[in-house]
């Protein structure tokens, strides 16, 4: 972002933060007066209705219209997806920071706390729940 | 993170990308053989049931017991809080991941898209969908 | 329904059966060859398409504009919620229909079981789950 | 079932109405003392949550899981796939009532609009939206 040779405005996966998401929604709210409508049930219902509009976008094609990487999908159509993705985000942020959540800490925890739940030996290739997973005793020499 | 009195493990809502989460939910998956599972669309219905277990947050406190700051939840509310929260962001960005969509790239374009539906003059203070701003005409010099 | 002076078409709540909504369904369907498409994830995204847009009429009006009987909402909106419960209401039979669930028998079913779940006399006035309701101890005579 | 008596708790889908639904839920909420909780933005919650429950009994399956009637479904999953469904029901119903939608009134009238929208021979074997349906000019003697 700070160099000459870094476009201003292309960040990749990589340099785009939570709190650049999340400071921006803020300063656009700020600017529109927004505050006032953005309490959290009035965000979450926000949410709701974006994942609402996610899904249209999957319901009729099923799975096989659905691949990985989304084959056989228009341009239009993959634009479309990644507004419906990006207003999800943006209204999950904006309604963990009127939370006072920081989602940043608490996804570092919940990763955290899965690796416990989910242990790769005993989760490997099942889609089981944790509280389902056979887990097997550990191995002791006896 | 690459200094030397940084912790390692305590980032603050800045210093976390959707890249960090992108990969660690990549490298989750991957160790558990889940990649199997994690199909669009099984990913978002994952992402819909996360969404109804936020909502049961929420459902029976009505608005008055969920102010901006959420005063008066315990912290045990406040960390289920934030691990369902947490649920929702890595099933969207893992969805992203998979339909090979940059959510970065997305919602950095999402934003740009918003200042131009909702200019901050017209939208100051109304909670109208912007197909229903009352936007004045520009004023010309007649 | 079948007498003379019966309209024909103003079933009052009492009148419309789950049945009647499911074979409307079906006959809908059949008419436009949608069977196709009508398959159980598909229908389920699709009722979770039409939840988000209920969930749109509520976001920004608080529970302050959001009273039991909904006061103040103009006829215009009523008409535009009762749109889109009817459409959650068709796809959720629609989608028990196509998974072979008898949607009347397990309805009838699940109130038995929640009368068993939240005796009135211990779940009175509370909004706990009943996991963590309060079951006081018969009293017995000693 | 089969016998000439027939039990007065064994409805059919064709005998149980929805205003049977909408009653249960009053009365089971009456006795309760849960008029207090049930204001329109907590039942919707409510039945955001159990969309969520429905969604993830299907979420880790894949379409060749979820064919038409469900084979390879258990006993068990069946059973618990009605709860989940009959939550959603009731929750709907009771978010009507308590908004003073008549739910019968209003999936009677969208029929009829759904049935102008998608006339059966544009719609016929299409699974596009009504607006994006291809009409053809009706058909004149030139």
């Amino acid at each position: 972002m700070d160099s000459d040779s870094t476009p201003p405005c292309a960040p990749s996966w990589g340099e785009y933060s939570l709190q650049h998401v999340r400071e921006s929604a803020e300063a656009f709210s700020a600017e529109r007066e927004w505050e006032q409508f953005h309490t959290p049930r009035n965000l979450l219902l926000a949410l709701v209705g974006e994942v609402g509009e996610l899904a249209e976008l999957f319901q009729w094609k099923g799975d096989a219209g659905c691949g990985p990487g989304l084959p056989g999908w228009s341009d239009a159509e993959r634009e479309h997806l990644g507004e419906e993705m990006s207003d999800v985000l943006i209204y999950l942020i904006r309604l963990a920071d009127r939370c006072g959540v920081s989602l940043a800490e608490a996804v570092r925890l919940k990763f955290e706390k899965n690796a416990l739940k989910y242990p790769a030996e005993h989760a490997r290739g099942s889609a089981a729940k944790y509280t389902q997973l056979a887990v097997s005793e550990p191995k002791t020499n006896s």
